[in-house]
């Protein structure tokens, strides 16, 4: 399969191609709403499988959807884009049956490395956390991937 | 029920606890090895559900491991510990069926707050992540919890 | 010496007193540009000594402005506030003569903990650090040591 | 001015140049006490000028010290190395007077990327600060900087 030329159009097959293709946010049944060059919007429910033994949303649940809004926002120029460290905090705790979203922003790209911030946000506005993260850029490309991936 | 005043045994029946109870430990088939006061040893197999779209260990389980160690040895001490922030450096990738081992330790830790590092390695050694994270100790006991699910 | 009863007032007294007694901010001309509860906005100049071995702006230095706009920010409602753990990256760098301004903003702010970001920028709005800080917040006041200040 | 070609001789060129030329380091009067491919030991006293309105050393300061020992050992291998990330945690302050070592560890490098590791501790073996890095290994070499300033 061929990506298409449009930064756009392609952003779009890239973030189809990482929902279903990425296990953990189909397990965490992760939607990504929206999706444009260098950004990502991306919800997800807290169920009782993300629960810890407070019964909070689980520190790695979050983190999960924080990662997975970078990984579609990182990716969606092409590149296969590797973290290379994160940071998260969180300013306040989420409960079962509340609805996540999480807004991945590219503050910085160069041609080996980006920057990018997430916000992650209940539907009042909330701010659950804030994550930070740096990639390396790879010199694969993501629609190579795509490929193999149609080949089984 | 009252947890054992010994602090050794006090730790093992709080991970017990919340190797029982922290959904996302059991979804991910996570043990706890040992567990001493402020010291924690996690493992857990990376299975097909944690991949990402390039059939590498999604940065969000290998968070999850981290996290569940670092919340086992924060609240080993019978206090409800709550993570504030948190930061993973990923060195190096991780594969379907390969074991990875989370050992937390105390750093330091104050009435309010602590400090524990985490390193991620596979059965090889190789290092797979570091993670730093920092608690606030809240007021109430980890045994408070325990006897709230007893309830049930 | 009282501090002011009025919120605003009272975080300009207080960013008057650190900017005056924090050593490392006069030591490197760093300027309070703006201050209000919870906000801070202070800039400095990249001097010939804040250079490192490559001839470009200590991350050091840069860590320095952040992280005092964070605790003018931080202090600012009366309360000392001491730093637990903080992150930065840099997206661009610095150089010589270029003037940076730091602004920092409270996301959060519970009674023991509070989480602030600062974004470091160039005169043409060209991001250079990006820096995450979660603050503990201690019993005694910001009064009190301007009090002892006084005294000397 | 060629560096040696024994990678330890080849670090400690390195590292001279780098204690002369960092002015930072040269301002806060930091001392490289020991050096060696991907590892470095520095050495700084607490003076009055790092001291921050409640008369703790301030937290760019000690970052400052991090940073460096994290500069020292990340360039030792002779590529330019330039730091993308960096997390610092504080569990415990410093005092005017007191002597702070820093102790960087190389935890991984790759041909693009480097993760360090930097612990700060007093004298008596207090964790001041616990620091990790992340630099981006550029293509060229410490030892074009060293010539560019033989030339002056």
């Amino acid at each position: 399969m061929k990506l298409p030329q449009d930064p756009q159009r392609k952003a779009e097959a890239i973030a189809e191609f990482m929902n279903q293709h990425d296990q953990l946010a189909v397990e965490f049944g992760m939607k990504i709403e929206e999706v444009s060059p260098g950004f990502a919007k991306v919800s997800m429910e807290v169920t009782s499988k993300m629960l810890n033994a407070v019964k909070l949303c689980h520190g790695g649940a979050i983190f999960s959807l924080a990662d997975f809004a970078f990984a579609v926002a990182s990716n969606s120029h092409g590149r296969v884009a590797v973290a290379l460290s994160a940071q998260i905090s969180y300013p306040s705790p989420a409960k079962e049956g509340e609805i996540l979203q999480a807004t991945a922003r590219e503050l910085s790209r160069t041609r080996r490395t980006g920057l990018y911030q997430i916000e992650i946000r209940k539907e009042d506005g909330t701010l659950v956390a804030l994550f930070t993260g740096t990639v390396f850029v790879r010199e694969d490309k993501v629609e190579d991937w795509i490929s193999k991936s149609d080949d089984r």
